[in-house]
C-alpha cells in the first residue's frame, strides 16, 4: 500500500525559504543536518533552484589555518557585494572542543554580517553519514541563493577529502610546518585540489614547501587530475550524449587547468587578492570548458547514490535488526555464517 | 530463477588452507582483497574457525613509526614462539609512495619469516570499501590460526580508526612532533584507543606530550570508552539475552580498564617489553569482562551489515546505474530531483 501524504507539512516553510527568510533557511538546515521527518522532500523541492553559487571546498591538515582563510575570503566577497554561506566539519570532542572553538572565534566579525550564514558540524558519529549531509547543507545553502559558498574541511582522510572535492572549486592549504607529517596526506590532497595555498608564509620553509609543490605537480604535468571525475564512477560520456541540452563535457580544444602554488598570511589578509583571483579564474575556466557543467552533473549522481544507499539501509534494516539479533547466538557457534544472515535480510527485503 | 551452484570452485583452495598452506593463505587473501568471484562464499566456509586470534589494530598520524613499531612487536612476538599476520592500510600513491616503502623496507628483517605473513593494502579509490576489505582480511588470518593479528592504519580519518577500532586491542600512537597539527585528531583516537603509545621517547617533548595525554584521560576517568561499543548500533544487551550461551557483556563487578601511557624508542625496541605486557593485560581483562567476547559478536554483526549493504548496492546498480543515466537531462533541467530518481531505483530492486 502506497501511503500519500494528504499535504506538504513543509510547504510553508519551503515557500518562506524561496522568499529569502534567513529563520526558515536556519530551520531548513536544521531539518536536513538532523534527519528530521521531511528533509528529502525538502531537499528534493530546493534541488531545482540550486547550481548557481560557487561552491569553493577549503580543506587541508590541522592547524594550516583554514577557518582564519574563510574569514578573510568571506570579507573580501562581502566588500564585493557578494554572499556567503559556509558550512565547516568541526572535529569538536569533550577533549578538544576548547582549541577549535578558537577558530570558530576568528569568524565572529564575519558571523554578524546580515549577508553570511555559517554552520559548524559535529563529527561525533559516522562520518560517512556526515560527509553526505555536509554536501547537502551546500546544497541547501546554494538554493537558498548565497552567491558563494565555503565548504570547510579537515583534510585527513578519505571521507573529508571527498567533501572538499564535491565543490566547483577545491582549495588545499598547507603550512610550512605541515612538513613529513602530511606526507601521507598529500597524495590525496595532490588528487583533489585546483589550488594549493602555503599559508602563514612568514614562517620558515613557506618557499621551500610552495617550490616542493610545484616541482611535484609540474612532475605530473601541472594539470588537475580533476579535469575528468572518475573515482564516482559516473560514466559522463554517456549521460553527455542523453542529454541534448547539456554542455559538451569534453570541450573542443581543451585548454587545461595549471594548478596555482599561492602564497598566504591569512591573518593579515596578505596574498588573499590573488587567491581572489585565482577563484575567479578557475571558475571561467569551468564555465569555458564545460566543467561547471560537468561537476553539477556528477553531484546529481553523487545525491542519487546517497539517496539509493541511505532508503536501501533503511528498508533493509526495519526487519533486518530482528533478523540480526536473532542470528547472533547461532553466528557465535559458528552455526550460521555472517554472509548466510546477511543473505536472509536481503531476501527480506528485495526478494 | 535461482541458480545453485553444481558445486564450490574454492574447496580445494579452502581445504588446502584449512591444513595450514600458505600459498593457499596468499590466494585466499587476494581473492577477497580483489573481491574474486566468491569471495563471500570463502570467507562465509572460513567463518567458524576465526576468533582465536588477538587482533591488535595499531594506529596514529603518519610519521609516528607504526611501522617499526609493528616489527617490533612482531620479533616479539616470534621470540615467543607465536605466529604473526599482519595487515597495513598503506596510503601509497605516484606522489609519496617512495616514503612509505621504506616503512614497509623495514619489516624485512621479520618479512622473511615463515611464521609471519604480511598484506599491504593500496588505499586508492574509496576508502569506506578499503576499510571493510581490510576487516576481512584480518578475519582470514584468524581463521588461518595466527596468533597475532596485526592491523595498522593511518589514524587520520574516520574509515581509517574504525578499522582501529575493530581490533580486540587498540594502539594509539604518537610522536612528540604530533603536537598541534594532531589536536583535532587526538580526540577521535582518545575515544578508540586501549592503549597509548608515545613513540621516539627519546625525541624533546615526549614526557610532556605522555603527561598531557594522561591529564586528558584522567580528566574524563581514565577508563576506555569502548567498554560498551554502541557507535554500531548493535543492542548488545539484546544481543546478549537472545545468546543462552554466551557470557554476559557486562560482568558482576566490571572492573574499568585504565589506559596505559607508554613510552618507547621502536627502532632500538626500548619500552617494547612494556608494551607486550599491557597487550597481555589488556586481554587478560577482555577475557575476565567478557569483553572479548563482546567485541567478537560485534565483529559479527558488522560483516551482517557490510554484506548486506554491498549486495543490497550490487543489486540496485545493476539497473540503476541505466536509470540514473536516463534522468540525468531531466535532473540538469530540474524536471526532476535527485531523491524521485532515487526512489525509482530503489522500486526497481525492492518493489
Amino acid at each position: 500500500m502506497v501511503i500519500v501524504p494528504a499535504d506538504d507539512p513543509h510547504a510553508a516553510l519551503v515557500a518562506e525559504f524561496g522568499a529569502g527568510r534567513k529563520n526558515a533557511l536556519a530551520r531548513v538546515v536544521s531539518i536536513v543536518e538532523n534527519r528530521r521527518h521531511g528533509f528529502e522532500q525538502i531537499l528534493g523541492r530546493l534541488a531545482g533552484t540550486a547550481g548557481r553559487g560557487h561552491r569553493i571546498g577549503i580543506t587541508g591538515p590541522p592547524g594550516a589555518g583554514k577557518s582564519t582563510l574563510c574569514a578573510a575570503l568571506t570579507a573580501s566577497f562581502r566588500a564585493a557585494g557578494e554572499t556567503v554561506g559556509m558550512v565547516a566539519v568541526d572535529p569538536t570532542s569533550p577533549f578538544t572542543g576548547g582549541a577549535l572553538l578558537g577558530d570558530r572565534i576568528r569568524l565572529n566579525d564575519v558571523a554578524l554580517d546580515d549577508g553570511v550564514f555559517i554552520r559548524s558540524m559535529a563529527t561525533r558519529g559516522s562520518l560517512g553519514g556526515l560527509a553526505i549531509t555536509t554536501k547537502e547543507i551546500a546544497d541547501v545553502f546554494d538554493a537558498f541563493g548565497f552567491d558563494r559558498i565555503l565548504i570547510e574541511t579537515v583534510g585527513v582522510g578519505q571521507s573529508e577529502l571527498d567533501v572538499a572535492a564535491a565543490a566547483d572549486t577545491t582549495v588545499v592549504v598547507l603550512v610550512p610546518e605541515s612538513g613529513d607529517s602530511i606526507q601521507a596526506m598529500k597524495a590525496g590532497l595532490m588528487e583533489i585540489s585546483d589550488i594549493f595555498v602555503v599559508n602563514k608564509a612568514d614562517r620558515p620553509g613557506a618557499l621551500k614547501l610552495a617550490r616542493e609543490i610545484e616541482t611535484v605537480l609540474r612532475l605530473r604535468g601541472g594539470e588537475t587530475l580533476r579535469n575528468v571525475p572518475a573515482h564516482h564512477g559516473v560514466d559522463l560520456r554517456r549521460a553527455a550524449a542523453a542529454s541534448a541540452s547539456a554542455p559538451p563535457p569534453q570541450p573542443e580544444g581543451p585548454r587545461p587547468w595549471t594548478i596555482p602554488v599561492l602564497q598566504t598570511v591569512a591573518e593579515k589578509g596578505e596574498g588573499v587578492p590573488a587567491l581572489l583571483d585565482a577563484l575567479a579564474e578557475h571558475r571561467a575556466w569551468l564555465v569555458a570548458t564545460g566543467g561547471l557543467a560537468q561537476r553539477r552533473r556528477q553531484r546529481l549522481a553523487d545525491r542519487v547514490r546517497e539517496a539509493v544507499a541511505r532508503e536501501l539501509q533503511r528498508r533493509a534494516w526495519h526487519d533486518g535488526e530482528a533478523i540480526l539479533q536473532q542470528a547472533l547466538p547461532e553466528m557465535e557457534r559458528g552455526d550460521l555464517t555472517p554472509y548466510q544472515v546477511a543473505a536472509r535480510i536481503v531476501r527480506a527485503v528485495a526478494g
